[in-house]
């Protein structure tokens, strides 16, 4: 790739919904771009494609090293983010606006739907023939990108549940009873699946793993949390937001109250209590012996603590960082487009790679959880666990009597 | 109190909701009693009352110190908790217990139902000339302990709290709009307040904070959130549990869905997201434009994590292992009875000490916020923030552009 690159300025932008670490890659990518030959100025694009749409853009420029240190270490999209999804004419206004600031080169942070639009803009470049480069970079609390072993922003949100769990799990044993705790993820179950870290004895919770890779039954969601009560006084439970029947039908979906979609059609599943509410009640109405008094049941929803916690792993960390330094090496080096991916080599010792990929073979795909990561219809398998070690660091030690 | 000290045996019980420090006051009981001379064994009774109702000990001579420190760094109730409060003759059971065991020296951890309880069985061990000494732990995530400055437990709910919010508001600010936090408090406002550590600037979240101690009125409410929103584009809005009307009613009463009690016939308020969802949708439906877009709200209700959450405040740490150590030495220095409490000396330098006071000051009361931490009708002092801080400790940094 010896061909000379454009000259004019870079874009970056923080797509979706923000993660503990995702300031991380937009630092990783300003100072990597900043001082390259090629590039004169790094914006900043204010609420994602809106500020591109409306010209409202950061000078990155202006910060001092220390400033982009300490952006770096603050959870949530330091630009600002948006779920605006642009079709074929929002791209069009966007590559308008780009040829007016001589922006050659464009950064996108963000997950499955983030890359289509990283697509969709390359696209119109292409065929109105402006010379644009085109990079994705990954982030995701869902860790359901293709291509990529996992994303950043995973292995913090699994961290902020795993600790989670620990603390509930004993909480729970202290004052026993019936607890379920809803963890966030559409699709995937990938973060439901990491409540299974703060296991540390046989019988310590989650006792029950929910995903929404596997079809999920009332009834006999009743008879699991029933057995498991009647063996150990206690039960903790870890629910997918996304648990759907056999038909793929949301079970949140079934109860009323939810009466919002986003612009990409999405079901509003976060920010309400609602499910966790509605499993906690059938529970309770099921499980009161006839006359008898009622076990105690509780439902927490962890809501968006899951994705903003401001104690992010330090291996998530330090990869956002270098995917977004990986895109600008990737750009300086003449690539023309393409996702930045995390690829793992090896899991003992852990090593990764950052290849870049086709961006199509991302752009609006979603990955679940492979079948070997799930263990029946409740739980996760061991070869999950050990995946999954290395992206979470180290979690506190805890004695129990 | 140069008097002889009873030879005999110690119990120590944990009681009502844990927290991420009483381990550590367990720990501090146990170090300082074993060995003591005149007390030959310590036992942990399990799950609190119950466990010395029905002879359900645990000998803490077993454990390494090793293991103590163990117990200690964990949150929740090592031993186990109940809600169960004793009356007179449930006093009278235990009584008979510590008289076969011949137990002479009564630790009780937890907050005013258990002052009450600790009053309770001293009063009957008095009235039948049994030589039993009777001391209280202070634990309450809730701060809400007269006689005291604060309360060992609080300060680490309040730094999840702070941590919380700090994390929320700039997730908020990423993808605007109305976010409501609902925060445990029963009938104290100590911990809601804490959200106000989480501003570093003028529009940092929580715009809001509605506290027990204050009427809260609906339609005030929106019109509060409405002003905040029209001004900023968002609103971060930090609510009780615990809010009530003019009349003393909480507001979750109102709603349906809340069918239990516990034992003390308090109103189940944790453990569901109906508040929050509640709010969520009544400023949904007022706030919406005739015919035009609802504005992004959502709902977090924070749940057990607020007391469990294994990342403890340092300081908090080291003062319920004091206010445990200090319950032991108070009884091996001949005193009778009585509740630790924790008395401020100064903030700057920041400086407690902790007298044994009279068991009947805390016994079955409750402490509201003072008036002069309280400011209007939706936020805290700046009173209330420096006496805060000192027991919080360091919280992150945050960086913003």
């Amino acid at each position: 790739m010896s061909e000379q690159l454009p000259e004019g300025n870079a874009v970056i932008g923080q797509s979706g919904g923000p993660t503990a670490v995702i300031n991380q890659s937009l630092v990783g990518a300003v100072e990597a771009l900043r001082g390259a030959g090629a590039i004169e100025r790094v914006f900043g694009a204010r609420h994602a494609v809106r500020g591109m749409l409306n010209e409202d853009f950061v000078d990155m420029g202006r910060y001092s090293q220390d400033d982009l240190e300490r952006f770096a270490v603050t959870p949530s999209a330091a630009l600002g983010s948006s779920r605006d999804k642009p079709d074929r004419e929002y791209g069009e206004k966007i590559v308008e606006v780009f040829k007016k600031h001589n922006i050659r080169y464009f950064f996108y942070i963000g997950g499955n739907d983030s890359s289509d639009t990283c697509r969709i803009v390359k696209d119109v470049a292409r065929d109105s023939n402006y010379d644009l480069r085109s990079f994705h970079i990954p982030k995701t609390i869902d860790n359901d990108l293709l291509e990529n072993d996992h994303t950043p922003g995973y292995g913090s949100a699994a961290k902020f549940v795993a600790m989670a769990f620990m603390g509930d799990a004993l909480d729970n044993a202290s004052l026993p009873g019936i607890k379920v705790n809803v963890v966030m993820g559409r699709h995937a179950g990938f973060l439901t699946g990491a409540s299974a870290l703060a296991r540390r004895r046989d019988d310590d919770g989650p006792h029950l793993i929910y995903l929404p890779e596997t079809d999920f039954d009332p009834d006999r969601f009743v008879g699991d949390v029933e057995h498991v009560y009647s063996r150990l006084g206690r039960c903790q439970i870890a629910v997918s937001e996304g648990i759907n029947d056999k038909a793929g039908n949301f079970i949140s979906a079934m109860m009323s109250g939810f009466d919002e979609t986003d612009q990409h059609g999405n079901v509003q599943l976060s920010g309400t209590g609602a499910l966790g509410d509605w499993l906690a009640h059938m529970l309770r109405s099921r499980l009161t012996p006839a006359g008898g008094k009622p076990p105690r049941i509780r439902a927490d929803t962890f809501g968006y603590l899951q994705r903003c916690w401001p104690d992010a792993s330090p291996v998530d960390q330090l990869e956002a960082r270098k995917a977004g330094a990986m895109a600008a090496m990737y750009a300086l080096q003449g690539r023309r487009e393409g996702s930045v991916a995390i690829q793992r080599v090896s899991t003992i010792p852990y090593k990764i790679e950052m290849p870049l990929v086709e961006l199509e073979k991302i752009a609006g795909k979603t990955r679940r959880m492979p079948a070997e990561y799930i263990d029946g219809r409740h739980d996760v398998s061991q070869s999950f666990l050990e995946y999954l070690r290395p992206l979470v660091g180290t979690l506190p030690v805890m004695g129990r009597l």
